[in-house]
This record gives structure tokens, C-alpha cells and sequence, in this order.
């Protein structure tokens, strides 16, 4: 019997500041208003693709709680499961970015402390919300945020799992947040429920002491963890504009990696979200196609790579202009300037 | 022997945000970046008006806090007092404004807990602070944020006050930060301290308790308490966009009241800071010529109405610019259209 | 038993271009993007007041109809009902608008022939479309059009009417889409399905050749049709950024007339679609206490005052600051300036 | 014999920059672009009304010269007649605005001095200009200039008045470029040369010296010299976003004067270049119906009224449009809103 | 005897709209205001160089018609052959177009059927015209739009022709206008009276179904028909950012061909109209010194390579501008940064 | 006995004004509004590391300078040595500059005669100005721009000098200014006093008529006066986006050249300035570490370097970031991509 939902997912929803173009945050008169938030990311350019696609998260039920919950509409996703603080300190929680150009390395603020994403608690959901779902997907960064935020998502985990929806869990360490320690001893005592791993190459070296080929410390992971498949990104940054973007998938079922010749030099205009639109690509591929890990490898390196050309966090592109940048890369150059 | 300083004040320095123009802040796609502040906003129309002024406030230690720091500079105010937080959740405080028009009210969304400025200690500020200022300026906010800034600026009322400094206050009192009663206890127990209070009619009724005609509330006030001048906005707002601005200021050594005809139909683009341009008025009149109260009562009606005309919390008129209101108010209408 | 949506309408969405603030259409370098439709702007206001609604209408399958979709989204109204165009010469209807300022009239230029719209035919539809709606609405702009959407008009008034939803329509009269003529001779074929019926006084003349005073000429739209509400809205223009607005809503079951004292002096910022926002909020307060026709004006009322003072096509207050303004609006004036 | 132009004049091109909206000249980031000038702005109104009109002056052979130009151009005014000054120091006068709002006054700061059109000189044209012009227009402000624009100016006027060119002038009395008594003595040396004048009640008495009522000192000027019309605007000023226009002009054949009443509550957005569209509109009228003076007056009110409702130096509103204004006028508030 | 104009064309003048910097066509909240057209662009960037030039051409007499003729007189293109379309349904073709970045491609959406300019009638032109011109230019947009345009195209030809003025032609196929089938059929009924056609190596192949090298192809037009030049671009597009751009010309004449190195890694902003430009180029070179075949391709070049560097759809650079770019291109790198 | 200033510095402020992004001089709406100066530059850069900074100039006591001087004190420049002139043609010198695209280079267009700092004066400065400041900085354009100014320039170097101050010069060849001779004569004139001396190689060799390898030009400079450090800068531009940067400093004490690996590639926003952030950095690390020469390279290479990719003529980076590129540069690429 077919699910409401083909992907939700548990995350923060952020207000992002930016300086227009290459200006700075210390310089300039405006800020253009970004809403982001790695799983809105993720469920973002799934919807785009064509899955149905929800939101858990809290906001506050205030004028800039309804600017997020209109973006996240904008974007294609359901508001469906979204809750709204309405305490006195409720707030959206923020974070200012500025755009780097060699030798000028982007930066980051965060003000994310406090915000009502940390109050989110399991009894503002309804069972019914655990049955409808083929996919769940969440990030090292809802764990990592507060003690709250991480009761919640485990415990999410654990019962979208026993209602047979399929896991999914990005680990994004994030240094400012925790440390790899904790993330390590955390992450752990969820591998035994995820399906569908994303960790990249440094951070399985890094905070989960693996050793080895990439290809071992991957497989090693679905050794230790009923995990099925295990997606590893591969940027290669050549400056603040330049990025190189490929991939590797590990998948258990038939121990193989798959992984095709990577983007180069992609004409970076904001990076950020792009590693969150890589899972997009491969949840797109592996929800709509099982089978078939070579395509989800595919779909996964365009949707990132593409968002690096886009401003804001969330992706932009469907599924007609994935499959034409898959073409044309798959091409290998020898393609049409534009459409006219 | 002459001060550095003819007017220190301490506040939280805010971040404000708003959607250009009319734009809400649920929609559209930027905000314009603005810096303001109960008492920056009283010393920036002060040192437009050739008075030496400076800041005691607490920023981040990072683009943000820089950010607000160079705006200080900008309006003139010596940051010379700025201390500075390096903690990892050191914040801005901030605020998302957007204009009114009748009869859709201006929207107001505060964020501003856990600021920077709430950690702001006595210890951070050596012992010759006290001895080179003429005037010490502080407002109700800084005593409503928080039990460290309040007793931070309780101890400098007092350590100024042994120097000689004349201390000015303006309780400015917002209900979402306490209560009235809580407003009044913690008041009346700087009021000693006290030699200029701004308290509006309406708050010394409902605040304070006073009851009877203004001018008799006002006269109590220096009854009680060694204060020399009580001055009070009388603000009329027929819509949004249109105020009427005056005021009425009490001098106890004369036992006078002191105002003069309002400006009436202010053409209002920007009503935030108004009020504390008004200080600012009142503050350089007292400051330049003490005895004179209606000049003062002049100063501060003329730097508190232009104020409502330009966009952002800074008063940006210089004393020429006043001067020439003034000249105009008095000569009720029959002007030159402008300069050229 | 509950249906699932509230109201659902029928209508065009087009892309408003403007030139931001006073510029003019013929001079500048950029527009403002704005979407909007009679149907839509009705759905927006509806749904910020906490309805569940839809819009009917057709979009062609590009990067323009995307983009409208999307805000369609953003606005809180569903996209269920959209349907798209994927044919070649699919195009999204467009007006160019600018600003007025006495004695400067605003401008607008339509582009809307051979918009995708105007190829929505019945049979894109299911027929569980009517059995899930509680109230259907379109304006005489939808039979203006052209064949196409007439007729599809029409059968869908009927199919919900068959189905128990209330039947709501605006004549919404626009001289350059068909004559007074055509106009009446068409809208006298729905009157008999129609349960709530917007139609200014001068239509009421002009086009239905009433005679009388208002009550006498809304009375006998009733007694000609089993018309249940007539809703007139009276709006004096003095200046383009100067209205008055109030409105006469004609309650056929006890025969009287309900209306309130005029907004008067709105402060207009854009006045498009405040005509379209007074239909959301008496069709809000319809739906929400059908009993209350008082409630339904005072709604209407604040709805189009409130709309005057936003930019854009689209209502953007939601039924917190209806309720605010309806109190300020009894309250006569003695109210605070704004809430902080 | 018809004449290749019906219009031309002698002016300087500045180039104006204004903070937008109610920014100030001393903050933010951004200066608007606009072009403008005294005479500039008479041709351009008069040709929107369909006059063929063409400037006559010079600018500097650089960007910032060809940007002039080109605006020159997109107003429908010819640049067959300017020259290019090819000089290192070369440059176009500039001039920043910013807009007032009561109780502030817009300010003005000029940058004009030593720019290109201080070198024009007459024998940078050849003797066929003067034979294809049917009415030649020139201001104070190019007399006041210099001494080499001064000259170029007077010998222009005696070269078109020998070829029976009508000749225009426009006082434009401006304190900060010359002294009354230096203007008198300099205009009342071209005006044997006059046939229309310009010159306000004001200017009349203080620089004139002229005595009695308006109808009376502008009968005077037609007693001492040829002109054949005298037109005198009458602007009040409510305050800088509310003006009132009318004007007076005596006509000297009939010996009457012509008046309608005046616009009221003009929406002030840029005031700046409302006095040349007044030139605008009253040469329109002459030029295209010399007998009906009454005409004149009517196209000279709305050009300037309409003018205000403008940013940017330059009119916008052709015939049609000043059409629909004086219809509406004369209606006297009895109009359709806007036309769709 | 020397013509009154040297370059006229005969096409369609569009709006462009784009989102600013890299934004999407389905995001964000303006657009730029671009005015462009394949005839257009090359007259503007032939008037940059001092050739005087006029538009064929028809605009709805709406504000947005007035603003694209404001343009084409801002571009330094005479406005004289503009017609005007008063008609109900007049309106502007439109298009929207949004930059690439790699691997993200540029996207366009057109809007531009049934726009006044497919009702342009010979009927609407004097036959005078024919008798000034030296140089008449279109394109096969022009013949690709419908069948009124294509008639009036072929009859203007034939009509110029007569006049022994020069025709110039470039094929510009657009597969979205008509099939290759229908382009050779209806371009080889006008090649009869083409003197200097442009045509790419790949239209060559694949709709004159041309084979060979190119300089086998070009050589065999000027066989089959009376064509004295055929000139080719060469772009080599290595990402949406990054051009390279180079040109053949056949002279039939000499029955040589000309060529440079190209230009290499052109930081493209905007390569609309860059196509264009390369006519512009070319036609200035032939018809300012129609011997000198290496200078037309020379000038082609840098025309077309620096218009890929600035916004919009029109050439901005002048002759000397283009002089600078040749010289540098010569000089091979060991040249000045920027003069000053 | 330390001194108040740690660098003070000569020089003209002006006023920049660029047309948005990659937008012309000759097109667009709107000018960006930068502030200026090599000295004013050389100066922010230094402060931003923690100097303590003055600059000498003299400015309009109008808007424009007051606009000046607060983005002086924004960029953390003390604007205690600002002089103002009252006159009537007192004015801020400007310049309008268009950012280039392979092939188009950069424009600038200079309007800076007759400015107000061409007025300034040794008389409006007390002689304690010289007894407070450790290094004195000013540059060839300074010499360069009047006998006023330099005559000023070169009294201060003197009384600097016999005050112990560190004298500090860069050439700063403008060949629009003056010419070479003229240039070599008067910095001839002033050598004696220089301590680092700030010279590019084609300066050495055009101007000096130096010949012979950069180490013997450099060390030439050193035996003809009292030179202790000669610094020249080696920009290499493959095009306006992209430049290298790299620098040599010759010590005279050990007599040997200090260098490092050149900054390759950088992605150039905005290259005004980028020569004075070099001096700023060279100067901070000369001030702060007077032995260690390779350092005082680093920080010149890594201030020019990162000014490049930054809007505006003003350096942003802190000693913070100067840190971080350095760290990165050594490490040769294998870095963290942003720090989160």
C-alpha cells in the first residue's frame, strides 16, 4: 500500500543573511534573506525531482517564523509538520555567510543558539505521522544541537523505523557544534537503524577512526551496521570558485562502489547546500529506482554540482534539467550552448 | 578643568532589520541592515551636534560585532568604550522592524536574548572611565535586559555620580521586557542618583503612579528625589505616517514649565529613534546652556521630529540643520523652500 | 461530514510587473515581479485567515509558470488544482502596473491574450474536485475572458452547485475584456446558482440597469435570483495614495442591510487587489459564523484597507492583524502606536 | 516655410545623484543617476507633447559625457546640436539631491563649476542653426553661468531674433550663482530681444524691483520691452511632499490676464524640474496654438503639476496624459480611478 | 550621392527580462529590463561606430512600447522607421532569459507571439525609403516569425535591391521558429539578392546541407548565387562563462579567406547578442573601407567578444573602445592594465 | 616614550562612483559609492591590523565631505587631522570607474580638479602634530596633483623627519597627472627624507631611467640617499578577473631581497586599492616587527592579494584573516575550504 509521503525529514530551519554579491559582513547597507537548513535542503531537491516531501521542524509564530514556513511551501515541501513556538523567546535561528574569492575564504556566523528548533519535542506529533512514510532522512547536526533536538530524532528514528520506512542519515560533522568524540559515541548508537548512510571520506577517517581505501572504511561501516548503502563526496575545491565534485556509492547487497568521472570545474556562485543536494540526488534516485545505484550516483554529483551555481541554500533544479546536465556530462563536452 | 567626554551613555548596541520600503517581513527578498540603540541613538544625534560622545556597550568578537563597531564610528560615537565578547555564543542582539501605514500598524519582532551586552561586567571598564565625562546617560532598557546589565548600570550611575558627572536617564519603558511594577521598584531606587529624567505622561501615570495635571506629576518627581529637570514627549499619532511631535520640560530650580508649539503633520518615515533623538536635543541644549530650558525644549522637539523624516535608528541632522528647523518653526511657514 | 478544502475559485494568475516605487513603465531598468489574480488574491486573504483553499486555473509547464506556482504556494494557498500547459505557445498572462500620485494616475497595460489559461477545459478535472469544496468562487474577469473559460465557468458552477457548495461570485466589471452588454447578459445566466454576490453600486447601474438607492437595487438581485448575501464595497478615491473604504453587505433572510463606519484616510501604498481581498475576508467571515453578516463586513472592510497598505497583488494579513485593526478601527483612534 | 525644430535651447547637462528614497546625501551606499538641467527639461516635456525639440551644448568627449547623452536621446529631445569638449580637463557639472520630508528640507549640494558647458562657444555652430528653429529658449541660469556662457547665450538670441525665431526666457533666479543686481542688469540687457517670459512674482519684485499687484508688474515688463507674454508660476508650499501649482499669464495683445485654478495636494515625489515643466507645457501650448493663451496655461499647470509625481529631473507624461489631467481638473474629482 | 542613412534593418524589438546576477527565472523578486533583437543589436553596435542607423520596425503605442523606443534612441539608433500599433491586442514580444554557470546552463522562455511587429506592413513605409539607405540588414528571425513578416522582409529586399543598396543577411537559426526544411527554402529565395551573408559552419551542414571544409562551403554560396562575402563565427563555448570566439570571411572577390587568431577565455557576463555584435562589427568594417576584408573580420571579432562582457543584449563599446581591444589582441598580452 | 599615532598619512579623499557589477559608466541607473584615496587606503589597511591611524586631507564642509569622514572613521582612520573649507566651490574630487571582462579592461574617468584638498594648507596645522606620530606616509599622487599640495607634502616629510618620524613614500606613477621627468625631479627632491620607499620596476627603469636587474634598481635607490627599505610590487594581469601577485623588498642594512612564491590566480572582484593594501601590509609588519623583513613581504602579499576580491577601494581583511591566507598560502592548498 503506497505511503503519503516518499521522504520527511527532521532538521532546523535557518534564516541565512548574506552581503549582496562579493560584499562583506562587516561592510554594505542589505542582507539578502536565505531559508535553509541541511534536511530542508535535502527535502527541497527531492521535491523538485518529483517525490512528496515534508518538513518536522518548530518555528516560532511570529512574522519571521511565517517567512520560513512560506519559503518552505515555495520550495515544494510540505508545512504539513511543522509546529510553532509561541513563547516569549521564540526565535528562528540564523546564520550570516559572506562569498569567498581566492585568496578570500568564505565566513561563516552563527546565531543559532536558543532557537525554537530546540524545543521540538516527540508528543507534538501524532502516531499517524510514523506510518506514512517511505523515507526518513536526518543529520548529524539535529543530534549534535541540543540534548532535546537529539531525544527527538532518535527517537523518531526508531519508530519511523519500526513502521518499515527506510532510514536515512547524513553525518555533516560540524566542529563548531560538537566534537568528534561525542559525534562518534551519538552516531553510533543510530547505525544499528540507518539504511542509507552519507559520510564522507575525512570524517570516517577522522570520527570514526576507520582505515584503509575509502572502498574498506565503507564497507567496513555496512560490516558493523545492518546499513545498505554508504555515499561518500568527493569536492575537490580549487578556490572559492572553482570546485571539482564527485562521488563514490558503496552498496552491500552486491558489495560493489559505484562512481563516475567527476565535475570540474564547476563555476562556483554559492556553495552552500550543495553537499545537502548531493543526498537529494541519491534519495531521488535510490526512492525512484532501488536497483539502480549507478544512477543515483548520477543524480546525486548533478544535483550538487548544479547547486554550487545557484544562490541560496536550497536546490534549483528538477528533474528535466538534472537529466540534461547527466547528458551533457555523460557527452563529455560535445553538446548544444542553450536551448533556442 | 574640562572632561574628554561630555556624554558617555551605556547600552545594547542592536542589529535592525527591514524589508525596503513598505515590504513586509514575512515577504520579499532582503532586509536593509541598520544599527540602532536606545542610548547610540541619544549620543549619535548628541555628537551631530558637536558634543564629544562615546558608547559602553559589549559586541561579539566577530564580523557582526565589527560590523556594529564601524557603524558607531560612522555616526560620529567614539568606540573607545566597547569591550568585546570572544565567548562562542556571543551574539548581536537584534530586531526585524517593519513600517506601518494606516491601518496597517508598524510590526516590531524582537531577538535580542543572550545578546553580548547581557555579560557586560563593571570589571571590563577601569576606574578613569568615571572621571572623564560630563554627563552619564542610561535608559530603562538597559535596567529591564537582565540582572548582570542592571547592576551594571546601577554601579556605574553611582560611580559617576561621585565624580561629578551629571547622570541622565530616560525610562523608555517596554512592556515585553518587564513589568510596571518591577519597572518602578528598580527606577526608584537610581532616582537619587538622577539629575535629568525623561518620563513620558502616560508612564509616570501608569508607571509611577502619579496622578493629577503633568506639570504636577513632574514637580513630584523633584520633590522626591534631587532631580533638576523632568522632560516629557507628547507625541500624537494620526496614522503611521503622520505625527504630531512636542513636548513639555519642568525645571525645578525655577519651577517652571517649559514648551513650545508642536510640529504638527510630521511627514514620518522612520519613527524609530525618535524619542531618543528627542534626548539627544534635550541633552546637547542642557549640556551647551544649561540655564536655557526652552532652548533646550527646541533642540529636543526639532532633533526628535526630523528624526520620524530619514530612514534607520540614528538621528542624522547637525546642529546647523536644527538650527534651521527651528528657525522655521518659529517662523511658522513663511520659509524658503530650499537652499539653492 | 467535513470537506476538505473551504474555498476553491477559479480563475487566471498572471505576473505583474512593476516598476519599484514611483518610477514609470517607460523609464528604468528593472520590475518588480509580482503574482496575482482576482481568484488568487481572494484564496490568499481566505487561507491567512485560516481557510483551506485552492486554486483552479492552468499554467504553462515552464520557468514563468513554475515561478508562479511556486508563489501560489508561498501565499498558503494550494496547488492541487493547477493544471499545465505544455503546448508551445503556453504562455503566463502578464499586466505592467505603475504607481499613481496626484495628479498622476496609475498605468496599467494588459498582456494577457493567449495566456495558457485560456485553454482550461472541464475535462482536466476529476469529478471528486466537487465533492470535497465548501464554497466555489469566480469573477466576471473569468467570463470576460474568452469561450474557453466561460464555459468552463459556468459547468463548474454548476457541477458544485449540484454537489451542496455555496456559490460566490464577484462581477469584478473591467471595460476592456467585453461590454456592459455581454457582461450582464452573461452573469444573468449563473445569478440563478449564485449564493453570495459581490457587485459594486455603479455595476449595479450601469451594467444591470438597477435604479433606486443602494439597498433597493441589492434587494432585488434577491428577489430576481435566489441570491442569499450581496455585497457592495463603496471606496472614494481622493487622491491615489488617499482612500476611504467601507462597504453595504444586503442579507436577503432578514432583509437588512449591514454595514460600518468607513476606513477613511488609508495611507495606499498599491491598491491592487484590495477590491479582491474586502471577497476574502466576507467570504472568511461567511464561512467561519455564516449567522453573523455584521462580523463578515467588519472582515471585508479590514481586509481591503489593510490590502491598500502592502505591495503587490496579495493580501498578507493574517486574521491576528484583521482582528487588531477591526478593534482599532471600533476603538476610534485611542489606541497604542504599535505593540513592543 | 516650416522650420526643421520647433524648439530649441541653450543649456547645461549636470548629471544628478540622490540617495534613493529618503536616504541622505551623508549615508548609504547608493546614488540614483539621473540627467537633468533647466532647458533640458523644457524640451524634453515639450517634446512628449510632440514638439520637435533639440539642446544645444557641450559635454566632455568621456562615458560619463556619452551616458549624458544617450538619456538626451532616450527623452526624445535631438542631440544633432551638442558638442564635445575633447580636454584633459573635460567634465560634466554635477549636482546631489536628496529629498525632504517635513520638517526636513530637501538639500542640494552643486558640483557644477569648470564643467564643459563653460566652454561653449559660438563658433562651434554654423550659421544654418539659426534659420531652422521656430522658437529659441534659454534661462538665467546659463547667463549666470559665466562670462563664456553668458555671451554664447546673448549672441544666440540676437542671431535667432534676426532669423524670427521666437525667443523664450526663463528667469530661474538662482541666489547661488549670482546676485539680483547682477541678473537684473544682465536680463534686462536681452529682454528688447524677449517674446515669452518667465519670471515669477518674487523674482519680480526683489530683482526687479517691480512694484503693485502681479498683474500690474507683469504688464509692465510688456510697457519696457516687446514681449508679447508674461507667465509667472504660483507653487505653495505645504511641505516637501505637498505642494500647490498654478500660475498666471499675461498676455499683452488683449492686455488680460489667464489663470484656471490651481492643482491642490500635489503627491510630491521629486519637485525638482517642475518649474521647466511648466515652461514645458505653456511652449507646447503656444507653439501649437498661439492664440489660445487660456490653453497654454492649462498645459503649463499640468506639465508641472504632473512633473512632481516624477523622480528624476526630466518630465514624462505626453499629450494624452496631460490630456486626461486637465479633463480630470476641470472634472474636478468626478473621475474614473485608473483605466483598465 | 551620398545616403542619408548607412545601416537599416528590418526586425523585431523584444523585452528581455532577467533575473539579476544568477538568480532563476523561478526565484526571486525582480527582473532586469533589457531591450534587444537580433537587427537591433547589430544597428547599435554599427552607430557605436559612427555609422548612422535606423530600425524597421513596430511597437504597440503603449508605455512599454514608448519605453523600448526610448532605448532604441538611448543606443544611438534612429527611431524614424518605427511604426506604431494601436490596435486592442498591440503588445511587446517578450523573453526571459537567465545566465549559466557550468554545469548549469543559460535558460531562455520566450513570449513573443503575436507582438505588433508581425503586423509590419509595406504598406506602412514610403517608398523614399528605399532611396537612403546604403547597407539593409535582417536576419532570418525575421523571416522565421510568420508570414506577414517573411513578405515584408522578401519585398524590402527586393525593394532595396533596386535601389542598388547592399543587403545583408544573416541566417541566425532558431530551432524553435521553423523547421531547417522550411529556413533553406525560404532563405534560398532571398539569396539571389544577398551581397554579404552570414552563416555558421554548422548551419551550412545542416540546413543548406553543405559538405566540405568551410572554406569549401562558403566559397560555394558565392557560386550558387551573387553573394560577395560569407562570413562564419567560431565560438567555442567551454562553459556557460568561458568563450572562445573567432571568425572566417570568404571574399568572393579574391576567393580568399580571412581570419585571426581568436579571442581565448572570454570572461563572458552576458553572450546575448554577441552574434549580433560580430555583424555589427563586420558591416562597420565593410562599409567604412569595403576592400579591406581582414579589418571587417577584425573588427567582427572584438565587437563580439566584448559584448560578451557587459550586460544585455546590445553592444556598448565604440570605435575606439574596439580599436583599444584590437590593438591589445595584436599586441598579444604585453599591454597596459587599464589607462590611467 | 611611545607616540599617539602609529601611522599618519597625506592625502586626497575622493569620491568613487561604479555603476553596479559588470553594468557601464555610459548605461545604467545607479552608481555604487565608495570611498577612497591611496593614502586613505594605505591607512585601513594598517588599522585593520591593529595600527593606530590618522589621515591628513582637507574636505567640503557640505553632505558629500561629511559623507566622506564618516566612512573615514567607519574604516578605523581617526579623523582628527581633517580640515574642512567653507568656500563656496569647495568640492570632493571624484572618479567614476567601470570594473573590466577579458577583453574589456577596467574604465576610469577622473573628475578631481579644483577639489578642496588642492587648498590645504601647512598653516591649518598645529606643529604638534608632528611630534606624535611614528611613520608618515604620503605618495607620488600627492606630489603630483597641485603646487599647493605638494609644497604642503613636502614641508610635512621634512618636519616629520626632524621629528623622528619614519618617512614612508610610494611612487605611485599616474601618467595622467604629470610626467615622468616632472615626477623624477620632485621625488628626487624629497629621497632624502624616505626611509621605505615603495617603487615598481617599470617606475625604476621609466621614470629613474634605473637599468639593470630589479636587485641592483632597488639597491641603487639605497646608495644614492638614506633609504633603508625599497619595496616593488609584481602584479601580473591574465586578465581584468584574474591577476598574480607577488612582491621583492630590498633591505638595505643586510643588503638583500626578501620574497615569497606569488599569490597565483586570484579571483579579482575589485582591484582599486590593491597596491595600497600592499603598502598597508608592508608598513603594519615594518611597524609592529622592524627586523623581520620576509614577514613585512607576507603581510604586503597577503593585503594586496585579498583587497582584490573585495568591492570598493578600502581593505577589509584583520590581522585575523591576514593570518589565515598566510597560513594557507604556505601550506600550499592542502586547507580547510571555510571554517564551520
Amino acid at each position: 500500500m503506497s505511503k503519503e509521503f516518499d521522504l520527511v525529514a527532521l532538521g532546523e530551519l535557518l534564516l541565512r543573511l548574506s552581503p549582496p554579491g562579493q560584499e562583506r559582513l562587516a561592510n554594505g547597507g542589505s542582507f539578502d534573506k536565505h531559508v535553509g537548513g541541511a534536511e530542508l535542503n535535502v527535502l527541497t531537491g527531492a521535491a523538485l525531482c518529483g517525490l512528496r516531501t515534508g518538513i518536522i521542524s518548530k518555528l516560532p509564530d511570529n512574522d519571521i517564523g511565517m517567512f520560513v514556513k512560506n519559503r518552505v511551501r515555495f520550495s515544494g515541501v510540505s508545512d504539513d509538520f511543522l509546529v510553532y513556538d509561541r513563547e516569549n523567546d521564540a526565535r528562528v535561528g540564523l546564520y550570516y555567510y559572506e562569498n569567498g574569492a581566492y585568496p578570500k575564504k568564505p565566513r561563516v556566523v552563527y546565531d543559532r543558539r536558543y532557537s525554537s528548533f530546540n524545543k521540538i519535542a516527540l508528543s507534538e506529533y501524532h502516531e499517524s505521522l510514523y506510518k506514512n512514510v517511505r523515507c526518513f532522512h536526518t543529520s548529524g547536526i539535529t543530534l549534535a544541537l541540543g540534548q532535546q533536538t537529539r531525544e527527538t530524532a532518535i527517537e523518531m528514528i526508531k519508530r519511523f523505523k519500526e513502521n518499515g520506512t527506510l532510514i536515512s542519515f547524513d553525518v555533516n560533522f560540524r566542529a563548531n557544534l560538537w566534537t568528534g568524540d561525542e559525534a562518534r559515541r551519538t552516531i553510533e548508537s543510530i547505525l544499528p537503524y540507518v539504511d542509507i548512510f552519507f559520510c564522507s571520506e575525512s570524517t570516517a577517517k577522522l570520527t570514526f577512526k576507520k582505515t584503509g581505501k575509502l572502498e574498506k572504511m565503507m564497507r567496513s561501516f555496512t560490516e558493523d551496521y545492518p546499513i545498505k548503502v554508504v555515499a561518500a563526496t568527493q569536492r575537490v575545491v580549487h578556490s572559492p570558485k572553482v570546485h571539482d565534485f564527485g562521488s563514490v556509492i558503496y552498496n552491500a547487497k552486491d558489495d560493489r562502489i559505484y562512481f563516475e568521472e567527476p565535475y570540474r570545474n564547476i563555476e562556483v556562485i554559492d556553495r552552500i547546500g550543495s553537499g545537502d543536494a548531493y543526498c537529494s540526488g541519491v534519495l531521488y534516485g535510490l526512492l525512484s529506482d532501488p536497483e539502480n545505484i549507478q544512477r543515483a550516483v548520477e543524480y546525486g554529483n548533478a544535483a550538487s554540482s548544479v547547486k554550487n551555481t545557484v544562490p541560496g541554500d536550497l536546490p534549483t533544479s528538477d528533474l528535466a534539467e538534472l537529466d540534461g546536465i547527466i547528458a551533457d556530462h555523460k557527452a563529455n563536452g560535445e553538446t548544444f550552448e542553450m536551448s533556442r
